[in-house]
């Protein structure tokens, strides 16, 4: 297997996460997003979409879409067990991940990618360059405020997002919380269970050790 | 069990194909949309998000998010498998119906709710309301017509989206297809494998039963 990374994008990261979690160690291929690697024939050949992270498959086959890849690997490398133990728990922690992917990673991305100037002319990702739509800018922020006091509702007496276990939802979580420090929006003062959960399980090694370089905006 | 559903809408639809699909029945409670049922009290205790479908169990959990849904429903009810047979064809279905849902149901909901006078104020689903923004329409409407092509780049000589038998990620870009209807963007003229794959897993009992009202706009 190979991973196609980009220390400076949220979405590998989380799987630089999940892959320190599960203490699997495989060939890691840094891809130049800065200077539009993803755009270039060599890699719309693994992934036409045009994103990272990218597992190549020793057969040569490639995944996209974090959670895809994360499942994978849950699958082929079962334990510790991240993204839940029985029916009830997967449900649960795959609803939260596509909430966390939907209503914050998509959000902060709505405001950060619209407004910065590195991102003029690919204000989504993908194969098309699509222009900045400045009404975007406000709502994303909106929206990942919103998504903030959600989280930190439901992590009122809870330790982890999805349950009573550190699984893949926290990762998603964490890495949509610090990509909001992008578009300058920490958490908020009155955020308590917010910001306890982000103490502690920012300080979990995998964390420490995979902390994404900032994109210079 | 009891499911959540409204006749109208896409996404409760890519549930009762797939409940159709694996034989299961169950009580359902129909969601009254077009007055705003989902924005309720009662609503938001079972989802505070606000979406259908919603599945509630027998312990009174309830689950969101299609794809949760779905994976829920394949774990208690495992046969016919429609979300992959092994670790590798779980992750490309995944992929694929991640793809669809972002690139597919995601652009054609930014043309049609951008526009539909129905969807004034609501131009994003969620507890919070949010104005309709006109440059969404065109691009949304582009990201549609994106999205039909690689389909049917995607099906050039496949018989299914995922692999080579019936799975969720079919029923999702069916589902996507129709609802491209709503924006008026029929298959495109020259999207061979994109009709012959619409046209024979349209014909599907589970589809026939399944198609969803249109949405008076």
């Amino acid at each position: 297997m190979k991973f196609y990374d980009c220390k400076t994008a949220p979405s590998p990261r989380r799987l630089r996460i999940f892959l320190a979690e599960k203490s699997i160690e495989m060939p890691t291929v840094e891809v130049d997003l800065a200077h539009g690697e993803q755009l270039s024939d060599a890699f719309r050949k693994m992934n036409p979409y045009c994103t990272v992270p990218v597992l190549e498959l020793d057969d040569g086959s490639c995944i996209t879409e974090c959670f895809a890849i994360c499942q994978y690997l849950e699958d082929t490398y079962p334990e510790p067990r991240l993204m839940g133990r029985d029916a009830k728990e997967r449900a649960l922690v795959t609803m939260w991940n596509t909430r966390i992917e939907n209503t914050g990673l998509g959000a902060i991305a709505e405001a950060f990618r619209n407004k910065a100037k590195g991102f003029n002319g690919r204000a989504l990702t993908g194969a098309v360059n699509f222009e900045q739509i400045p009404d975007l800018v406000a709502r994303g922020r909106t929206r990942a405020e919103i998504f903030l006091g959600e989280l930190d509702e439901q992590l009122a007496g809870r330790d982890y997002v999805a349950g009573d276990v550190f699984t893949v939802a926290d990762i998603t979580a964490v890495v949509a919380v610090d990509f909001a420090g992008w578009i300058k929006l920490p958490i908020p003062g009155n955020a308590d269970s917010l910001r306890r959960w982000h103490e502690q399980v920012s300080s979990r090694p995998s964390m420490l050790a995979q902390e994404s370089a900032r994109w210079k905006v």
